[in-house]
């Protein structure tokens, strides 16, 4: 775990919103490209506790590899030709009639609509679609002093580095994050059950923006205490 | 179930967005006073398939009553500052460890800090906090031809009463809605488990605006397949 010593002197342009502007990292100057738009069939990394946002075209397949086995994804799909319509978590679950989508499930938006489909899982399953994105506001209560790179930070800085903005950060669909839920409703916070290599495939239903992070949580085992890299490519 | 007609000749100022705007029902024209400030001890009614927004101050305490037992009332908490913060059920859940807040737990908002706290529960303290609020494009999604009442609509409009307006229609706390989770994380929508005169008290730890709508679901049994109405009452 690294951060800073000093306190929580964020200057007034910080301050939370729904965008949830806290901080800056790497993220924001690593675009894949000037718009997002990937090189069909190449292998792109989005490196420990980043994000990177990547546009794909109605019908194109995004492979997300969970390269070490060990490592949290959060993601998220946006209408590319309208970032108010997003993958929502709380709609999907109700469509799907499960809270974690399987092979062959349609990924619903906040507008009742199939944005994406998850064709494949070499995985055990074990996804999570109920805790938020990690943000400063989350280190902060955990006891961390100063900044601390989060998803909701990659998401936002992810997508400004390919020139767009979202109004909100949605639940994520935090893939390999291993969060049981109990028969008292209670919940654990788990390292991934997945395998190195493991990989999960999404087909855009719609024109996408995908954004994924790299989860820098390091203080809870989500990521084994080792927040790693992650892979992806996209093809037609 | 009553709904027209019609097929969806929505106009086109009714489109989807963040808001929810799909349409309009008897909640705009019913706010409790002008700007939701309650008469306190007083009992108000909200109606079948109708919502209802007050104010609380922080400090003030809110009593839902389940007077049917059969109905769930779909709850959102704001900030009256700032309605862009809000209880938020996916960071709530992160804070309490659990998927059901229980009597003694904080409400956290999207800003991860206590905006209510579950002062008390009669019921067996079964809710959901995984269900998106019904609307329209589930009706349609669902069978319904044209126009049918939903809880976001509801939400939109009980603010909109008391001029007022959110930038989302947040994932609502849904008191008494009865979704289990089951081991193979499939979900089943079934009739409260509450009985008449169940009701939960709620403390405002800020000043805040909460909306509550009687879920209109008439499809799908989650009302006992009759949406009927709650009463709820303010205290110092």
């Amino acid at each position: 775990m690294s951060h800073s010593n000093h306190a929580h002197d964020y200057p007034a342009c910080c301050q939370p919103d729904n965008g949830a502007s806290l901080g800056t990292n790497a993220t924001l100057a690593e675009p894949l490209s000037a718009d997002g738009t990937p090189e069909l069939g190449k292998t792109y990394t989005v490196p420990a506790r980043c994000g990177r946002a990547v546009r794909l075209k109605a019908g194109e397949v995004i492979r997300i590899v969970n390269t070490h086995g060990t490592q949290v994804c959060d993601t998220w799909l946006f209408n590319a030709e309208d970032l108010s319509e997003f993958l929502s978590m709380e709609h999907a679950r109700a469509h799907i009639d499960r809270v974690i989508p399987k092979p062959g499930d349609e990924l619903f938006s906040n507008r009742r609509r199939a944005i994406g489909k998850l064709l494949t899982d070499t995985s055990p399953g074990v996804h999570d679609t109920l805790i938020a994105a990690c943000d400063l506001h989350r280190y902060t209560n955990l006891g961390v002093e100063g900044y601390h790179d989060s998803c909701a930070d990659n998401m936002r800085l992810a997508l400004q580095a390919i020139g767009l903005r979202a109004r909100e950060v949605p639940q994520p669909f935090n893939l390999w994050m291993n969060i049981p839920v109990k028969a008292d409703y209670s919940i654990e916070w788990l390292p991934p059950v997945s395998k190195a290599g493991d990989y999960v495939e999404i087909e855009a239903v719609m024109d996408c923006v995908v954004v994924m992070s790299a989860c820098p949580q390091d203080i809870v085992p989500i990521n084994d205490l080792n927040p790693v890299e992650v892979h992806f490519s996209v093809s037609a």
